[in-house]
């Protein structure tokens, strides 16, 4: 299945994250999030049996700057009322991955069928945040300008492990002209909650990036000669890091469909 | 005459801003004003007749990162009380260079026999302030490290004019690795009166600096391959912009000659 057989079914976007959730709950929205509730924070999702999730949960808190962590639920409540009040994380997303062993082994729509009750649900804040503060600023964003997924790019820089869960930090790569890049810097410090400042700036080698055109995960962008490309920790560590343990079981969100919130993104800004 | 023959007479360092000033007007510090009454804020120091004065302050206000104005006299009066409640221009900094028609006329100690009721006097803050702040975050300073004097460029980069006032910005340079320089900029960010965050990164070129290893004032200092430079605006705008008119008469301080002032580093962060 790709992304173009997640689609909107034809109605108005919703306005609030509220209204974007009950819209996917009742089956008139099965597209992706982006546009959904705008000014709303949107997040990843990682939902872990008991006996790992204790470990993840350390390393969320270790390794703060990829997998900023604004949501948790107790084991077996599909509820995280953080996040919103009226939200039922088995039913609120437009649709999910369910692994076994490393391996999709279903796509669904929501998660009746599959729900346990030793699940704890992780929701991890995403770019989006941060990049809705940047082009308020002013500030473009190349892959939005060429329509394309961000480019992601697995570094020789490695989280702090706990428990099984180790790997390499995986960064998303904006390039920039050096003011927009201090801007940027400025602008994203605000939102330590959604992987915050750029972990780093120019020279990709220096962090194990041989390669800047060919990124590991998402579409390569052009760099013009008077940019820096700017790195920031990217949400698909913690994903990256918890397939490299191949679970017996666990659900993410489908790339693209996202856990729509009913926290605003000014609320995570700390100034 | 160098700095080597403004030395200190022996006694202990000022512990504060006003003890700084006391001792330096009854002669008993003459030398550099680095070190002296740490934690307190120095100052660039220009003095202008009043008919050049109002240009040079709407000059400031428009170009406030090479020029943050932290405090301006009433024509005649030798009183800055924003900055010290006793404190005399004319007598609380070691050493000041007199000039007319754009050259050096004098290098006095005390301003007592120039004095005019005319003159206006300018504090604009300075990178010691900022410099400070991300020595104690534990960021290497490399001029401070090579025991030289930070260099300094001019640039591509206009000033905005006012009067018969303009001229190229001049920077102030720094090498750092990327993660310090995210930080610095979030440091620096917190001091606008003390020139606030950097106003580029990387790629001299971009700036119309062409041999970073030719600076137009202070000393080269080693750029590591894992390193980017840095680039500050610097107070040395504001002396630049006035020699190029070619005042009939103005004063500014001896180089490393600064006014101390009451005001803590700390009051100037923002937040």
């Amino acid at each position: 299945m790709t992304m173009a057989t997640l689609r909107d079914q034809g109605s108005e976007p919703a306005a609030t994250g509220v209204a974007a959730r009950l819209a996917i709950r009742r089956g008139s929205h099965a597209g992706p999030t982006s546009g959904l509730a705008p000014g709303f924070v949107q997040a990843n999702l990682a939902i872990l049996p008991k006996d790992l999730a204790e470990a993840f949960l350390r390393f969320c808190q270790l390794n703060p700057k990829p997998c900023p962590l604004i949501g948790v639920s107790a084991p077996g409540d599909w509820r995280i009322p953080a996040l919103g009040e009226n939200l039922d994380i088995r039913t609120d997303l437009p649709r999910y991955r369910v692994w076994h062993d490393g391996a999709v082994v279903d796509e669904p729509q929501d998660l009746l069928r599959w729900w346990r009750d030793d699940l704890v649900s992780f929701a991890i804040g995403c770019s989006f945040s941060f990049e809705h503060a940047l082009i308020e600023d002013g500030i473009e964003l190349r892959h939005i300008t060429c329509n394309c997924t961000v480019p992601m790019y697995r570094t020789a820089i490695e989280t702090v492990p706990a428990g099984p869960f180790r790997g390499p930090l995986v960064v998303s790569m904006r390039p920039m002209t050096p003011a927009d890049a201090i801007r940027a810097v400025q602008i994203t410090t605000r939102f330590p909650a959604v992987h915050g400042a750029p972990v780093h700036i120019g020279k990709p080698e220096l962090i194990g990036i041989a390669d800047i055109g060919a990124p590991d995960w998402g579409d390569a962008v052009p760099i013009r000669d008077d940019e820096l490309p700017v790195f920031w920790a990217c949400g698909v560590t913690p994903q990256s890091v918890i397939m490299a343990v191949r679970p017996e079981f666990c659900i993410t969100h489908y790339p693209g469909a996202m856990l729509v919130t009913d926290r605003r993104n000014n609320e995570f800004a700390i100034m």
